[in-house]
């Protein structure tokens, strides 16, 4: 069987109904949602591989969200593969691949009530892009309404799994912390799934932006993960970070403009204070980068401890 | 049999859960949710049984929502009545009163993702008291999740009725509209059902703050529905509005300190400008009307045309 592509709400819900009522005559069936923005490489393949493999029934949402992009020419030039992208989920074994249009998803034009990110919304990628995870959030809301499956239980069941999951990857660190916070916050009744990164053999993150790298380009974005490869070699051996020789490494390649590179908390992302400069490493956090290389800004992340 | 009272989200889930198996064994059950702060009266009394009559099961939340007062002595003195509102939801028919802790609600402190109703929550209430919806909304917001009967459908389903309502006073009619506006912004799968106003005989219409007035305060306060209700009788004669008029006659009474009177449109709370002074009435309209009456703010307003 291969992947149903649909294109409006009714088709969704209609399609992903009677796929879970096919698939779980005995059992309430489980359902996975891997939303993304399209343009879909093998980090995300890895998503959907993992939303396969636990549910009965598995929707990957591909909707570039006006919402969170300030800069329309930003907007513009992302980069839409449909045929791609419904190729990589079929491959993977999605049984739907729900491709909305912008006036689908947003009937009557901009929302008027939205989700807010609160402070945590304005650090690291906030700070340069005002307004872009209260716009990814609001999506992310209406998708996990428009394919929830049927089940009325919530993270707040005592440690039960839920029948419905939704697939987020660890590349995108402040947002899974902040899908994670909304939905502990208002109590959405959905899993969130954290998958891992996915690297090039070289060690550089995957992204949908990557394409628009040239090679020398694609060269200089290496020490994004060797900077992040230097703080865990020390956070394992128990020694100080020397987050600035961590930015000094950086700084030595021309072509790359550093924005941050911060050790935090892994749940709340609040800065790490203790432990990082001239103590030893103990416990866990997360080592964030974010730098301008070339045409594009490339973040990733490594966990520490 | 008489209505449960349940303080923990897990045996609202349970207590929900028994119910609408026991009571929907051949059909997938409705459910009803009331949601109230307490200090319940005959209006709450008319979404109960406006509930009761829908719904296979039906849940009351009775909660005082911190996140919605920025007055902290407001919210202090906020009528607190258990006793009284667990006998008037029992008398009207309701299967489960939730009662939870204000840490039940919020287990790790003030969420820091919130809803935001934008614009239109800055308006009207909003104005004298800025949060107040956001607030509101976001407890709502986890309210509708908490209490979700384990359906998928949304209002997109092409005007089938949802398995699940949630029922609101046409009263707050600004908290209405924001409601309907978070439901549809946000997709929630829940249908949101509009309960009209009760008043008691002389026209006054109930509130939880009604009991602080004395006897001159009441007798000042029927000014508000006499300024609406001259209002609808100009709008029902298709004659001018003549709002300064009805504000005239707030003005006449000393102890009514008027906020505003306005023609709104019924959906978007937009200001009528059109047909409202100089014009015979046509079409629909909202009229809105705020003020203090001794130590109360009271709210009121009527549907035009």
């Amino acid at each position: 069987m291969s992947t149903t592509l649909v294109t409006t709400v009714a088709e969704l819900k209609a399609a992903s109904a009677s796929l879970l009522a096919a698939k779980t005559s005995t059992h309430p069936g489980t359902l996975g949602l891997v939303p993304t923005m399209g343009a879909l490489h093998e980090g995300h393949g890895a998503l959907a591989r993992a939303a396969v493999a636990e549910n009965a029934v598995v929707v990957a949402s591909v909707f570039v969200n006006p919402l969170q992009f300030g800069d329309p020419l930003d907007l513009d030039r992302y980069p839409r593969t449909t045929e791609a992208d419904l190729a990589l989920l079929d491959a993977a074994g999605v049984d739907i691949m729900f491709a909305p249009s912008v006036e689908e998803m947003y009937p009557t034009g901009e929302p008027a009530v939205r989700i807010t990110a609160g402070k945590l919304g304005s650090l690291y990628e906030g700070a340069s892009r005002p307004g872009h995870f209260d716009g990814a959030l609001t999506v992310v809301a209406k998708l996990l309404h428009l394919a929830h499956p049927g089940t009325g239980l919530s993270a707040r069941d005592g440690g039960t799994r839920q029948p419905y999951r939704a697939y987020f990857g660890q590349k995108d660190a402040q947002q899974l912390a902040l899908v994670r916070r909304m939905v502990a916050d208002l109590d959405f009744p959905v899993d969130i799934v954290p998958v891992p990164i996915v690297r090039d053999p070289d060690g550089l993150a995957l992204s949908s932006r990557n394409r628009f790298l040239s090679g020398r380009e694609r060269e200089d974005a290496l020490v994004l993960s060797r900077a992040l490869r230097l703080l865990r070699r020390r956070a394992d051996a128990h020694e100080p970070l020397d987050i600035p020789s961590a930015e000094e490494l950086v700084h030595m390649i021309p072509g790359v403009e550093l924005d941050y590179l911060e050790v935090v908390d892994p749940e709340t992302l609040a800065v790490r204070a203790e432990n990082c400069q001239d103590t030893p490493f103990t416990g866990r956090a997360l080592a964030l980068i974010a730098a301008q290389v070339g045409p594009v800004r490339l973040i990733d992340n490594v966990t520490l401890g």
